[in-house]
């Protein structure tokens, strides 16, 4: 299993780099980490053109099985466009791993029919508490294929800002799951407005809620838990809600295919 | 002018209330202020269905000439499906006056063709420092119908939610204006990525930027200036940038009717 990193949001801290470098030779994972994770301009890892470019050249090359995404925090939507037009044959055998931000990537490639889209921690989750677990989780993913049952698994925020665009999957009778982090519960309210608004979840076989982690404290309380508006939602919007999804910003985030 | 006050969103605060009143007085303006603005069921100024029938038996009055929203922080959304099949032709007569959070109904309105939505302040703002000059400047419109060049004024964060769904104004032809409030420059970013990759900005006249106010420091610099950003999205979207606006969430905020 040979699996190419890149970046196409944030930049990876160094030191986030090692510690998965040693974790994968362990694992008997060869990764190979692309030296344009380390750039860094404004918000990113590099232009766009660097980060597309990156991107193109890991999932053009027949050597890779996988891309793993390096990191999220935004940037992904911004390369899509140029991204998307340049991916030849050996793109399309492809697994391409991340969550977060890196899901307008999923998402867009699902979308197009190219590769395999694979839920799952990031590179820089090392950095959490105990984020040996996350990566673990992933490399055991890469070796042995060992995950939870498919779903389409979407941060809410970058679902919400899908809905309208072009890149969003066919959702038709798949399962989709949900997760959130550090977004008020008015913000994941509206951005549920947004998505069943749209008309676009209508054919959602169910809905599952991962974790939704870190909300920070209003000024008045919202009077509903993350749960409660999520089933709110879900019963108004007639899509069946499934439970609960073992999936969020933190160590334990499961690896899930979109399959 | 006979004035209803309504509150879609948050409630009302007793004390901005007096005080709005006091300078109504002084204008000349007739304002009704629904005691359901100060209801309080959670987030909001009470239940979904006590904040739509008070704005449907508001619009419904004919003994009103205009609607004022009491204050935005959110909420207007969750109110569209239940008020709009039941405006009547009263309704149609009447002009609806807010922003922010209220954009949603102004949006809904603009779209169904009813009354005449205006962007300006709402009374909740009178509780600004210096608020007075807000409230002033509506009452101004309100009693004389004066106000800026006609324009869609919307929050971004709204139009964001709002490109995907059956909410949205006929844009076409029209001068758009955006605005924000205390939202992080890449979530800026994400959104216009939203709007811009909808296609349905396509029609739109030309672009104004209202002030994005009160940006969060994030952990990294974004590199872009907000109206970088803005310009960059116009620029690749092919919708001309016309320039500011002289609105937003302050005490500045001017009236412009969404003709």
């Amino acid at each position: 299993m040979r699996v190419a990193v890149v970046a196409p949001s944030r930049s990876l801290p160094q030191e986030a780099a090692e510690e998965v470098e040693a974790l994968a030779r362990k694992a008997g994972v060869e990764l190979v980490i692309d030296p344009r994770c380390f750039l860094a301009e404004g918000h990113f890892a590099g232009s766009d053109q660097a980060r597309a470019d990156a991107f193109v050249s890991a999932a053009n090359d027949p050597s890779f099985d996988a891309i793993w995404f390096a990191r999220g925090g935004y940037g992904a939507c911004r390369i899509l466009d140029r991204v998307l037009p340049q991916l030849g044959e050996a793109a399309e055998a492809k697994t391409y791993l991340g969550y977060s931000d890196g899901g307008y990537l999923l998402a867009a490639l699902d979308r197009n029919g190219i590769g395999h889209s694979v839920h799952g921690s990031m590179l820089g989750d090392v950095l959490r508490d105990g984020g040996e677990k996350a990566i673990e989780q992933c490399l055991m993913f890469l070796s042995s294929g060992q995950a939870e049952e498919p779903a389409v698994v979407l941060n809410l925020a970058v679902l919400a800002s899908l809905v309208a665009t072009p890149y969003l999957p066919d959702l038709n009778g798949r399962t989709l799951i949900i997760e959130e982090v550090d977004e008020h519960l008015y913000a994941i309210d509206r951005m549920l407005f947004t998505a069943f608004s749209s008309g676009r979840l209508a054919g959602v076989k169910g809905l599952k809620l991962g974790r939704i982690n870190m909300v920070p404290e209003n000024d008045i309380d919202f009077g509903q838990t993350a749960e409660e508006i999520v089933r709110a939602h879900c019963a108004c919007g007639e899509i069946p809600f499934l439970g609960h999804a073992d999936v969020g910003h933190d160590v334990e985030n499961k690896v899930v295919p979109w399959r």
